[in-house]
């Protein structure tokens, strides 16, 4: 199974580092927006290719795996490449999700590709408990908490405000919140009650510190909503402690049944992972061994999670896991 | 879509509750090896036949399941059943699932009905996220816990003792050993370090206590290489404190990803469940839906909790899936 990345940043390099662990696959090329010459890879004798090349090389591969960001990359490159290949991404925008299935879908389909978008593990894993627990369980009540871990967006948030050098910021679900949704009490949560925003910030030379603290615990949709904590650290310290890209969450559903629905039930599923972009890409990589095999099956269109079996995720047969894993 | 039931104890009045929870089935018909007239089922108005006369009313159902167990009454209901119309059981005997697989693929492909076998929570939804988790994360570890709940086989072994009454046996996690797992500790675990054994024993009257007990835990298979709890209650206390039948467990996968295995993940997946006839029921029931499916779509032969897409067991339609739980 031939893969191509577009995109080598860190979720190009997970890509990268998950084929090399699935026997079946190589990686075939490397495509970049940047000068091909400039972008060292770490797999030796697979060459890289300015994107605008894309065309001559698109049968080096059997799907290409996109590796840009949900705001403005993958809007755009997701339809236009499942014109050419079988694609995967990894778009995360919730609510435009329905339009870019649309989009993707018609592409995909009239070019007779199969094209899986949303994959990862929010989207992605987490979806498929929602989808499973609530079969499952109709009557009952979805949580999702997400960390601890980076949040990207509000490691960003941090680091424009005036006098910030640099900075990190964690989301850890509160403890009490966890603990009640386990125990089955079904409590309706804030967004306070559910969520904790750690910042640790690296302050420009002369800084007014409480000016930072007061503004980064009051920007709106951010952190106003949130019980936020600051700290101010060194330039030294956040690179030796905060160097990582660590990520995780919970996902439950609670639920009753009975006759007179007198039992009650509790799904979890939870992550704890030290890297958010290599998990992510493994996940990305065993769907991308579904689309291959469903686009030789004659399949086209857009996917995702929902729509492929579980087995088609696998290297071993139908056989091997019904011995080994049911 | 219209269920019918084959045998009528703890998971046929399972099924039963399950229907009545999602609006888009209703239950057919119940069929019984028991004389029907002595058969009350919960549901007013729906018919209760003779297992014997089931071929006369096999039109009257879409999907039948088989509620009996997996030592005798499965290996020879499912496939003799899988000729008249679609089945769905929850045979759980593992070493012999592909046996099992083979004659009801025989019987199911032969007949043009689809049959799905080994559904319910393990195998079922356990057997599903180890087969995801071993996807994502290739090199890593398995870890299957079972419990806190009600082993139905342990409780009977315990009955069979000379001057056992009553009793009931709960398995029970280790604690450490569940810490160890989500620790990433990778611990190699031996039988008695997973689970402990706790028997609640209502004696007969004048019974030797301490040779009940040491039968009870030097019993091979079932007791001697765990560390087993015994207890002496009354009936009484065994009615007004052991009389529902919970269960649940957890699944973890522990893996690597990186250049250089780097970075560590833990995937854990676990159910806690009031009654585990109820929950195992709700699980089948959601998968009927996707049997009904697929045979509406020409598909035939036996599958597996691996080869069905997760939107099969949604009443959702795909859009509807892909806007509220993606």
């Amino acid at each position: 199974m031939k893969i191509g990345i577009l995109g080598y940043g860190n979720l190009g390099r997970g890509i990268e580092c998950a084929v090399k662990q699935n026997e079946d696959m190589t990686l075939a090329a490397v495509f970049t927006r940047r000068d091909p010459a400039s972008v060292k890879i770490l797999t030796e004798g697979v060459p890289v290719y300015h994107v605008d090349d894309f065309t001559a090389h698109k049968d080096e591969i059997d799907v290409l795996i996109l590796c840009g960001g949900s705001a403005t990359d993958l809007p755009v490159q997701t339809p236009e490449y499942a014109k050419y290949c079988n694609v995967v991404d990894s778009f995360d925008t919730h609510a435009n999700i329905p339009a870019h299935f649309d989009a993707v879908d018609k592409a995909a389909g009239e070019n007779g590709h199969v094209a899986l978008i949303s994959c990862g593990w929010d989207p992605g894993m987490f979806s498929l408990n929602r989808l499973y627990a609530n079969a499952v369980l109709p009557e009952g009540n979805d949580y999702t908490f997400w960390g601890k871990g980076v949040s990207q967006g509000h490691s960003d948030a941090i680091r424009r405000v005036e006098g910030v050098k640099d900075g990190k910021q964690y989301t850890i679900p509160v403890e009490e919140a966890l603990n009640a949704v386990r125990n089955g009490e079904n409590p309706v949560l804030t967004t306070r009650q559910k969520h904790i925003r750690e910042c640790f910030v690296v302050p420009e030379e002369g800084a007014d510190l409480a000016k930072i603290e007061e503004t980064i615990k009051n920007m709106p949709n951010y952190f106003a909503d949130y019980d936020t904590i600051v700290h101010f650290i060194t330039e030294e310290e956040l690179k030796a402690n905060h160097n990582g890209i660590p990520h995780g969450g919970f996902v439950f559903r609670t639920g009753v049944t009975g006759w007179n629905k007198e039992n009650s039930h509790v799904i979890e599923y939870s992550l704890k992972l030290d890297s958010n972009p290599e998990f992510t890409a493994s996940v990305i990589v065993a769907y991308a061994r579904a689309v291959v095999r469903l686009a030789k099956e004659g399949q086209k269109g857009c996917k995702t999670v929902f729509d492929i079996a579980p087995a088609y995720l696998s290297a071993k047969s139908g056989a091997e896991l019904r011995k080994s894993l049911l």
